[in-house]
């Protein structure tokens, strides 16, 4: 084979730069750089751009030249486009859609951008049942060289656009002549509704291993396909959601450093206020063992020992369980079968995390304890909070999320910080109690 | 068309129940179920499951069905299960494979599992590029009935295995009948190398758009291909390493239900134990301070107030960090641009947080305080530790992924929990540095 032209070599290292730097660069080297480009490969750099980028870039382009680039979209990722969008430039963007293009986007924009209807592509390939396997090849060597989003898996309607049956291209181009498209179809289809969850939708994918699954309405009438590709996004953007919202803020929306300052520092501030206020309740369950600490400041030293080993357990136990139940691995009606996991759980770890605490105490020089019968005392007060602070951690943590989602919140918001914050509450009170019943009449 | 045979529908029902109870049912009924299905169905159900799952069901069957199972996957998908299992059920499992497949698997199972070599199919469609197109379509009609992972995406190859260009089955389809192979093909193929780690490559899937990417060797030799389902479950296993270890816990491997309770409670009690340790600090740190405790014991009130919120701060940031980096938003070299956001947002949250603790103390009663000076000296130690903590946790937390990073090691393992600890050992430190400074005098 011929080497490459050397204009069209150093065209793609120009290209794999650009796309490299792309989130780096300033609005102006990025236009610069995006007109330097030949016009294929500045139409694979726009069409690699997920439909928040591609608005920016179509909002920083003379208008002259918006038209040109948002006919290159399919109708599914122009209405992600237009969903990213404001109100006004929504309208603006959508005259410059072509008429048929128009009508298929607007239909898709009725849709909730993450339910199956506003992932599909409603330019999929339709057969009737009784085409013969030759008439079908014809048919899809002419679809082949139109706009539709695959001809790799056919579906087989009826004059109701209900679904009777789908065939893969391969079985089709592998099936005999003399056959008729119903002979090799599978009637028994995979299917998903409009408005299921796009959540949902992946784990259909993944239970069947299909390339794409047709979205139907209520009656059962095909509206559009959603390929596997389009639900690789869906599952990297729901684990972005869960683990922003597992770490405690709201979720971005946008990378972080594309985020705005104010931006950016509202959707923390919610979260952390709220976990302040709560926080809060600490000094006032404090304030009723005042005496107690003016007693034996020694007890105060160990505070944050504890309430901290009871967020760490409680941390672990809800993202644990939050991840389960993303994945489908864990049901609401699982709830019994995780609380007596977690109670032996969380029993196991305070155990072993109470061995070290015990050992701390009794090893390490403590100050203000001259008595060694105090010691031994303490050191058993911290032991037994720890047992209970780690194991009310690990129940509370794994049941969040389950009370959460009984309530039709999302199980994800019981984030690592707020079972900490829940749990650094009842930690101070527990400890307290612990001391108070083991020692009065000694040290206090 | 005719309604389905009343047997095949209740076939259907049975399987789509045994899916969904699967992981649910113990052992007999699970065989149980299976071998109820009818072969099509068994085929599909035992299709849909993980290596893992695969594994265990096939170890659960008679050794003389276990053949007949085996031989069903496709090489990349043998290869998962072999990985799934101890060496010597491997050699047996090995045996089973036909000599064509085994030759196969045995080459699939010198890559480590999660590199591009691990996900890889090496039963893909070559051509040559002197082919005509008529000729190549004659040629993968034959191979439609063959086991090769996909016609869709075929691979143009010179006599030495190298690499020349690819052609989508559709552009294929559509060129003239006239053209060669050569004429049609892209010769800029966008490849990964064998050793090229999963996670890398869903990025690469994520950048192009592409459903299939060959996989080449250090000669540009072509050893098979990935394609875009692989990346569905590498993009969610990813994650779910992720979020697992941001809870603070080692990876499990396995759903959670089914990890058992020893290892459950061994790979969170690492992670338990190293943070204990680390928080046994606070308390080494706090007996420096007894005296000012034993001499204002307000001061011990706030203490969980202040580390938590220290703590809160840290895991937002390192959470948003990590997840960036992850999905390639931030690299290394963007710690800088990382660092000056950080010192702003956290500057910003930490005085949102210390007003309201502000309040808080100046508003309502604080046990143990008579005079209105030291309430307000008190309510300005507050707020100045808790801006300081904030910050520090803002800062702490989204630069120590960056040093994880650097240093080689995951930057996930920058956790909530383990961010907290570093943060409340500080945050001891600081409040009561602070309080020195502010209240010796008065209250000190």
């Amino acid at each position: 084979v011929s080497a490459p032209h050397p204009e069209i070599r150093e065209q793609e290292l120009l290209a794999d730069e650009l796309r490299e730097l792309w989130p780096f660069l300033p609005l102006e080297e990025r236009l610069e750089g995006f007109h330097a480009l030949s016009r294929s490969e500045a139409e694979e750099l726009f069409l690699s751009f997920d439909a928040r980028e591609q608005a920016a870039l179509l909002g920083a382009l003379p208008p002259g030249e918006r038209q040109l680039w948002i006919r290159q979209l399919a109708p599914d990722d122009a209405t992600d486009l237009l969903q990213a969008v404001s109100d006004e430039e929504r309208a603006a963007l959508l005259r410059l859609l072509d008429e048929p293009t128009r009508r298929e986007v607007s239909a898709l924009l009725a849709y909730a951008e993450d339910a199956a209807g506003g992932l599909m592509s409603p330019r999929y390939v339709r057969l009737r049942p009784e085409m013969s396997v030759d008439e079908a090849i014809s048919y899809l060597r002419r679809s082949a060289r139109e706009r539709v989003e695959t001809i790799y898996y056919i579906y087989v309607l009826d004059a109701d656009q209900r679904l009777l049956g789908v065939v893969s291209f391969r079985e089709l181009f592998s099936a005999q002549p003399g056959q008729s498209v119903r002979d090799v179809m599978h009637a028994d289809v995979t299917t998903v509704r409009d408005d299921t969850d796009q959540e949902a939708v992946s784990h259909v994918f993944a239970e069947t291993g299909l390339m794409a699954i047709p979205v139907v309405d209520a009656e059962n009438r095909i509206q559009g396909i959603v390929t596997i590709d389009d639900i690789v996004d869906v599952v990297r953007e729901e684990a972005t959601e869960d683990i922003q919202k597992i770490g405690g803020t709201a979720v971005l929306d946008a990378p972080y450093l594309e985020v705005s300052l104010v931006e950016m520092v509202r959707k923390r501030a919610v979260w952390l206020a709220v976990l302040f206020v709560g926080e809060l309740l600490t000094a006032s369950a404090m304030s009723s063992f005042q005496d107690e600490i003016a007693r034996a400041v020694v007890l105060a030293l160990f505070i944050p020992l504890i309430i901290s080993s009871g967020g760490n357990s409680g941390s672990q136990a809800s993202t644990l369980v939050i991840r389960a139940m993303a994945v489908g691995e864990v049901r609401l009606r699982d709830w019994w079968r995780v609380l007596r996991r977690e109670l032996a759980a969380g029993t196991a770890l305070g155990a072993i995390l109470a061995t070290l605490g015990l050992l701390r105490v009794l090893l390490l020089p403590v100050h203000g304890v001259d008595s060694s019968q105090h010691l031994v005392l303490i050191a058993f007060t911290v032991a037994a909070s720890v047992i209970g602070i780690v194991l009310w951690g690990a129940v509370s943590g794994s049941m969040l999320p389950f009370v959460l989602s009984r309530l039709g919140l999302d199980p994800a918001s019981a984030s690592a910080p707020f079972v900490a914050t829940l749990v650094d509450v009842t930690g101070v009170v527990l400890y307290f109690s612990v001391a108070t019943l083991i020692l009065t009449g000694t040290l206090l």
